[in-house]
């Protein structure tokens, strides 16, 4: 089968490689219709962090089950399906906390040895676990739902997370630092799912801040730094805000978060901070801050997402403004990374 | 009037000071009946941070009001009131937040060119929103009561606080690292507050783990570094603590918190930092960490912790375990500081 496979910094290639079979009993061969290139698929490309050349890439897809395991019991060949970029069992403590980017039986869709979302074909392990049924199939969705069904993958649930670990609530008002995919995704969770008032997105991107306005936002900054905490503060009688998604990861974007944040406000980081390795800590006790981080259980997430896009109620689909043929994958990394694009859709 | 005054690092002595007396209208002087030495009074005892040359010292009193000024309205002379340890308006939008120790117009007893809680008299700025009026007064309370009042100035609410921020709820469990005052009542806030229902202490001093006990604490851990967070994982199936009291601000006690907190867990942060500047935001990342820090505000609580001392179901006394004149105060400071003495206070 066909498949990206990761070279060096900068090089993505597509090549023959092994097709995709089942490994365990209780995995899942899916044939991918739809996949994506993520935001966090750039750190290589880009140098910033080490991957293993000839490592497979991608971990965002969705598809029809091929072949299932023999102790595979909630999935069956035909199904359509959606994974989250992890496999997890479902099961297991961290799991049964929601947790499931800390499942002890979970892994990276792309890590060296497995498949990635962005080939023709995909092992998911733990498939039970792992992959959400989409009711009806291709049937009852049509491939024009397929690009915000993918977006449920990631970016629509790392957002929601951030906007979560931010305790954004009904009336809330949120800064969403980012205006990559994830942060508008961050604004799209917290105006459409959990009932954010106001919504302040710091970008100085036209094609970003009209996607932003789809999706809830409601003031745009388009400083940075200094002038961009005085923009957000002064949006906020002065205050600040109580609410902050960091969406970046670097000590740029989360010096803008603190300086930002209001007294006792929080910040819910859902940018790998590869950059950021210390937080000064003193600043935010003084601050009284509330930090939460991580990377999102996507799983944990999908059904309602599903659930909200299969009734009309969601559509994440105008984040992806480049759809290309696997055969093209490095063509969007390309543009992801001059930030030509916001989100690339393979089909 | 006596009070007492920080010299240098290890010289606190009792002096001759000018009588408290009222500066502004919003005012109220307050007769000290008791007051306390802080775990925080020790950092520029220890000569850990700075302090002025000449400050008064002292935080945590409570007494009787002498004098009040032309504008305050809640409280009048002769009322049993308590003060937590920084005054507020109680008005501002941080107040308003139930972030006292935020208020626009706060500030901390014993600052320079304020009176300290160690003295025989008190100016209290912003009467009306830092006092807190005892129903009854001395003769409903009677003088044995006062230990446990004078507790909810500062150690009390800041313990309180520690488990809030860390989560705390009904049936929780939650390991408390720092076996001063302030951890100790991070055991009775979690345990009789909040309704932990197990409450690991890090400690390693039969003194204080038998006010623990009292206090609510299940689970004793004497080891420290990694074996400390070993026997916590060991007590937790080997996930670790959802909830973690840190009460300390080392490095040594962040490396604790963090290696025992299970994923996903919460860190709940009330010691200052100040020998603790940088947190590793990875490794919060990767273990999918929330963590919140701040300064307790004590005012907060302050109303609920009264009644509930006064009803007999909450007594913090426990964690005072010297009692001396203001005019040995130095004795109190040389006793907490080499560990002899829990928690001081001044009758």
């Amino acid at each position: 089968m066909r498949a990206a496979v990761y070279r060096a910094a900068g090089q993505v290639v597509v090549e023959d490689v092994p097709d995709a079979s089942l490994g365990a009993a209780t995995d899942a061969v899916v044939r991918v219709l739809r996949s994506c290139i993520c935001g966090s698929d750039l750190w290589a490309y880009r140098g910033i962090i080490q991957r293993v050349s000839g490592s497979r890439l991608g971990h965002e897809f969705m598809g029809t089950v091929e072949a299932v395991g023999d102790e595979v019991r909630t999935v069956a060949v035909g199904d359509l399906v959606i994974a989250p970029f992890q496999w997890s069992d479902n099961t297991c403590p961290a799991c049964q906390d929601g947790l499931q980017t800390a499942c002890s039986s979970g892994g990276t869709f792309g890590a060296p040895g497995t498949d990635g979302g962005q080939g023709e074909a995909v092992r998911v392990p733990q498939a039970d676990g792992t992959l959400v049924v989409v009711p009806g199939g291709l049937a009852a969705v049509g491939t024009e739902l397929l690009p915000a069904l993918v977006g449920l993958t990631d970016v629509v649930a790392t957002g929601l997370h951030g906007a979560s670990l931010a305790g954004v609530g009904e009336g809330a008002t949120v800064a969403i630092i980012g205006d990559g995919a994830v942060g508008l995704c961050a604004a799209l969770g917290a105006s459409r799912i959990l009932g954010a008032e106001r919504v302040i997105l710091l970008s100085r991107h036209p094609d970003r801040t009209e996607v932003g306005r789809q999706f809830g936002v409601t003031d745009v900054v388009a400083s940075r730094g200094a002038e961009g905490i005085a923009a957000v503060r002064e949006l906020t009688q002065g205050l600040g805000v109580r609410h902050v998604v960091e969406a970046v990861g670097t000590p740029e974007s989360w010096e803008m978060a603190m300086g930002m944040a209001r007294e006792g406000g929080s910040i819910g980081a859902v940018g790998v901070p590869h950059t950021m390795p210390q937080l000064p800590l003193l600043e935010a006790f003084r601050h009284q801050l509330r930090i939460g981080l991580g990377i999102a259980p996507a799983r944990r997430y999908l059904p309602d997402l599903l659930s909200r896009v299969m009734s009309g109620t969601l559509d994440p689909s105008p984040v992806f403004d480049l759809t290309l043929p696997l055969e093209r994958v490095a063509d969007g990394y390309a543009a992801m990374s001059a930030r030509r694009s916001i989100k690339v859709v393979l089909a």
